[in-house]
């Protein structure tokens, strides 16, 4: 499929990225305001784990999964910075997706019953080396917003970047403010009889933070349907060496 | 009272959590967009101390003092996550306010001249065990937007958990991204002569920060109308054991 | 000149601060909202160094290089809170800037081919004593939007405090959530032959990360025209005494 996108149904944009506090979320924001004024451009997550597309692309679909639709989600993460990949539109089950080829999308996609994906080869006339996110993907944004011709050309999805990777990703994926480790595991895919092991601890599963006795580490399925690891009333990233990317075994 | 409740005069939404960096603040930014598109929803705080009911109520009211009206706060931290208790509505002199009834409410209710205190029956559909903000709160607020009805049970004030805390709270209530530290104590309610402790260290006062020696910790009435401990060009954070929840005393 | 200010092109507002996470945005955010309904207000930066409008000087230019027309930037950083400084509203190229007279919009200023400086004379009926963004800046902004007097007083560039400051600054400006630290020097200015020296180090040149060895220190262009120092796959900012202020040397 390469024909024209139409402009249907997008009522607002989030942000997902690794771009930390700072200038680099504005910047897109400014650049999406005026592109498309009226769009609401929000900041739906920043702090992912930079350089980790492999981590995001597993949080992301649980992410995404009780957010309205009209959405559109532009996605940036990096392995490197100023390295070479496509850039990617994707339709799934409704919602789009844009981003790079590079894995951070490709959870989302093998996942969706009904999947469109397009490269994009549409330029801007200047492109900085090392912010695509303000430079390429955010005009890309506007274009599909507005319907605009993207030089698209359709791709089959395992033609994705990581379209092979594992169906669910046993490591922690990302650790929040209040020192929760979520992981990559869908909930549903794990009995609640299950045992967990992380940094050489067992860890049971509660329902909630107020089943299990303060202190103590727990899983549970996270609002978003995820397997995340938590301590009522504590933290429970405070372990040397236990955050993103460590891994989680069943015990 | 237990009438419909009117959509009258709300004109934007305000968060007011513990939730941190990460995507809890954008989630709920993104539900309520769907539900009430085109009232802005700005992030006011979110990162009140986690857990701690007790402290963010005495920031509370001083931090919508001089806001603008029209404002409907939704507000949210919790001393567990996933624990029982009441969702309420208040309209306290012209602002709205929707959050746990667990004490954060407390305190702007009790200051109110006019108080209207209602809790809240509905509930969605769906709700997840742990992220209320997003799946009950949101939805709440967006009924009450749209003038929908809740469930509405009206409350007497001192049926409010917290309707019985002390009128200030000589405590640390927030440490700032500056170091400075704001109590819960109304400036209006000390004499400028006043000298007080905290961590065993005398502080007097001063108008403002240019008006204290460089490197001195002083007090002085912080734009909220809060007493403010805080160092010229410096940071008053730095010893050991201060900040959220530590006792300041009269000198 | 001091004529009435047309209200015309402002679409947008962009706020530049050291107000780090905290209520503060989102106090100015939600006076501007009221004031100028409508009309976004974006946090642009917020992790400016505290107290060093010197240093976030010579980022704004290039911070705003390629942010779209029609934004009206409003700016604060102070060397210390509640001291005297003129309020500046400047036209400069075609964009708006309102904020202190402390040299932090002087080097915009001074590199501007066609410049409007002026003082502020209105003031608001009330007035903090430490939070002059919300209670004073935040309504010359609003007026401006709206076309109101501001008492204007026409200045000459040189009355500007900075405007004698060096044409380039060649220390970190800004130390970005990556860990990059990126300097005063605009790109142009340097030969990509040339070696830098920051704590002992020497530094080359490459055109961007993917460039360099995974681990080893090098310095581009950034995305805003500025010489970056940054790491492969790594941070910059690991060394002591490495971050804003710290100098940076010709090798």
């Amino acid at each position: 499929m390469s024909g024209p996108v139409t402009a249907a149904g997008i009522s607002r944009i989030a942000l997902v990225t690794d771009f930390g506090p700072g200038p680099y979320v504005g910047q897109v924001q400014l650049v999406l305001d005026a592109l498309v004024p009226g769009v609401p451009v929000l900041d739906l997550i920043s702090d992912l784990t930079p350089f980790r597309p492999d981590l995001a692309a597993y949080l992301l679909p649980a992410l995404v999964r009780d957010t309205p639709r009209g959405t559109l989600f532009l996605c940036i993460v990096d392995p490197g910075v100023g390295g070479e990949r496509a850039a990617l539109a994707l339709e799934a089950d409704g919602r789009w997706f844009v981003g790079p080829d590079n894995g951070l999308l490709a959870v989302v996609a093998r996942r969706a019953r009904r999947l469109r994906a397009l490269r994009v080869g549409w330029r801007p006339a200047w492109l900085s080396q090392s912010f695509h996110g303000r430079d390429l993907f955010a005009p890309v944004v506007a274009r599909i917003c507005q319907g605009q011709d993207l030089g698209w050309a359709a791709m089959d999805g395992p033609a994705l970047v990581g379209w092979d990777w594992p169906e669910d990703l046993p490591q922690i994926v990302y650790r929040d403010s209040y020192g929760n480790l979520i992981t990559g595991w869908r909930a549903e895919r794990l009995d609640t009889g299950a045992t967990l092991a992380l940094g050489g601890q067992e860890i049971g599963w509660a329902r909630t933070f107020c089943d299990a006795p303060p202190g103590t580490a727990f899983w549970y399925e996270n609002a978003f349907g995820l397997v995340e690891i938590a301590v009522n009333q504590g933290r429970a990233d405070l372990q040397p060496g236990i955050g993103p990317g460590a891994d989680v075994e069943l015990g």
